[in-house]
């Protein structure tokens, strides 16, 4: 089956000169997507009323459908219903129902309606009107050529609103619709181009896509499956590709359904097992205790600076050799805070190579468990907050493979 | 003069489809508008190649500057590079340099390079090569008729930093720009409508425009000055604002220049008076030291869960009162720790109250000083990390300003 071909159209100055980051494109993206539509491209334009015209006239030629936000508005740079008319040659009417359902909105408040808000009642011919509750700015709908158009305000509460009241009906209406299923493998502790690798030889049914997005803390390894695809089907080929990429996958999420993160997973693993944990921080200054907020199963953290600064605090004897310096520090903290498992999280790096972007620090990670302690030595590059984060991830990670049963 | 015209183009499924807000286009209008640039569209397309084709094409016949972000990476469906070779008719070429770099990238990391990687080492022949520091994806930047497209990565803090150390440059050398002024006023402990009302009868010079912008952790009152402005009225004005609104004001950043934040700012205080910090937190759950990352002054950090738990961790008996039991706390952890200053973050209210984003929570900072000490209450609602945020930005001003003499 085809699936619609649909495109995002944002209007307003505030959009295209970056005072206003536009997530109204990402909230209907997902819906329609969610739908069963395929998007094609998201274009924002300002208040010129040409490049308007101009860009209606282009997406009616290669577009299904077409949901356009903003520029309903009451003042004189609000004109796409103007721009509709000329470019669909639908001059503009007076919609009566329209104007006395703006007058109630102003007289329910206990205001007079602006001679401008007027012009919030007329309508291309042959537009379908799509009442707002929430504002004083209606919507509407209009079809040219093969494209259905759907013009909602650009406040993101009313046009959520008008969508899910209405148009979303209407889009089952118009058109034969199959929702995709998308389900994202994520993991921590493996680039992007190694899942690539990984996964080369996997064939994957014909009719799923795979993709992958890097984020800061994870990488997620997608698949989407086609709308008849079975759950047994879906289970057996997302089993597979876990198995495939291995230890480093953290969470599985069905994103038609919901999405978690690192700190989520560790926290209903710490509470099935009632843990509690103590941290130990010098590089992640705090992060890793500041990532954990709300979870109980965190009693406390100590955050110094260096190595050195830790046993000074902890009144610890020099050690011999790094390993028996984290093990001293585990022991110690364990015996002061009583808590089931104690995370130390060190680096070696001076001033400078902490600093600077293009040097590097070593992440010492030690995890004190009811089972041994589990060690873990990696390396991070990049601008200082960036390193932070990688250790505060990469500590927490080490956690998470323990709860796991990962640790090896 | 006339402004040069620019397009923003993203490039991404995960953006088409809605899995992730396009914050780049708005930073990068930002940045355009303020050096000169007048943006008329935005767009963003998926990974299909003759989309890409078509859509470079479209814009080089209408555009003066396109700043294209995404589809860098090593994996197949980043195809950015190829699509421009086709588009503008040339074809790929190794640049070895960038190859180089790119196994660099990895080896410092102590990581292999994928053969996937090699492929971002491939520039449409002509193009010039835009170093990342931060990541393995280079950007390039290439002329195609009158319009110049510059290509960088989707990632957002790889993006900025390519922007900020190469591409500002280059395009002061290739377009004759006219950059209004912007100076923005930045404020802690002060609402957006209070602003407004203070600022409601403050005569501006016509020429001057006055915005506000209200971030999670402060609001910004921004003054733009049109380019034939001096220095000398534009500090006059700027100062005659400052001075309306009083102790709120932390920093004045000239936008063209550079930005500042809270941190840097008490930073910069930190060192003049040679003071170092001990801080000890429970709201704010180890995000104060975090938010310090880098800042030697900060020796050290406790975060435990409550105040009872604060007086166990310290052996301090029960105090009379609220007030004497911070003090306590101050006194203590001064005794032991040997720091200049000692900054006390507590708090009271149960888990519903903490959790709850329709609940608030009393926050108690003290700062501990060799001019006594200065106590702060407070009260702070909304999700949980918003709490825990406004708890640390909230006893960060508290140290600001007493570090500025504004504490009475």
């Amino acid at each position: 089956m085809n699936q619609p071909i649909a495109e995002i159209f944002s209007q307003g100055e505030e959009v295209i000169c970056g005072q206003v980051t536009d997530t109204n494109a990402a909230w209907m993206s997902q819906r329609l997507t969610q739908m069963g539509f395929v998007i094609h491209r998201h274009t924002a334009v300002g208040d010129k009323l040409q490049d308007l015209v101009d860009l209606l006239d282009e997406i009616s030629q290669r577009a299904d459908l077409c949901i356009c936000t903003g520029g309903l508005g009451p003042t004189t740079d609000d004109l796409t219903a103007e721009a509709v008319a000329r470019a669909f040659n639908s001059p503009l009417q007076l919609d009566p129902v329209a104007l006395e359902k703006i007058e109630k909105y102003f007289s329910r408040r206990n205001r007079v309606m602006a001679e401008s808000n007027r012009k919030q009642a007329y309508f291309p011919q042959g537009a379908l009107r799509l009442d707002n509750a929430l504002g004083s700015a209606p919507g509407f709908a209009i079809k040219n050529n093969q494209c259905w158009f759907v013009f909602l305000p650009g406040v993101p509460s009313e046009m959520k609103h008008i969508f899910n009241e209405l148009v979303q009906k209407k889009l089952e209406e118009w058109f034969v619709l199959q929702a995709s299923k998308l389900i994202a493998i994520k993991t921590i502790g493996i680039g992007e181009s190694d899942l690539q690798q990984k996964l080369d030889n996997f064939l994957l049914p014909e009719a799923v896509q795979l993709g992958f997005r890097a984020k800061t803390d994870e990488v997620q390894t997608k698949l989407l499956f086609p709308a008849d695809a079975t759950d047994v089907e879906i289970n057996h080929c997302v089993d597979q590709v876990i198995n495939i990429i291995g230890d480093p996958v953290y969470a599985i999420d069905d994103l038609n359904k919901s999405t978690t993160d690192l700190v989520n997973v560790i926290g209903h693993l710490m509470q099935d097992k009632n843990y509690t944990l103590w941290v130990q921080e010098t590089a992640t200054q705090g992060l890793i205790a500041a990532k954990c907020i709300g979870q109980g199963w965190l009693h406390g953290s100590n955050y110094t600076q260096s190595i050195d600064a830790v046993l000074d605090q902890l009144k610890i004897p020099e050690q011999d050799g790094l390993e028996n310096t984290v093990q001293a520090i585990a022991n110690k903290l364990k015996e002061n805070q009583h808590s089931d498992l104690i995370l130390v999280q060190l680096y070696k790096g001076n001033k400078e190579q902490f600093h600077h972007k293009e040097q590097s620090i070593i992440l010492y990670n030690a995890l004190l468990t009811p089972h041994g302690i589990f060690q873990q030595t990696l390396t991070t590059t990049g601008p200082i907050k960036r390193k932070q984060d990688q250790a505060a991830i990469k500590a927490l990670d080490l956690l998470r493979r323990y709860l796991q049963n990962k640790c090896h």
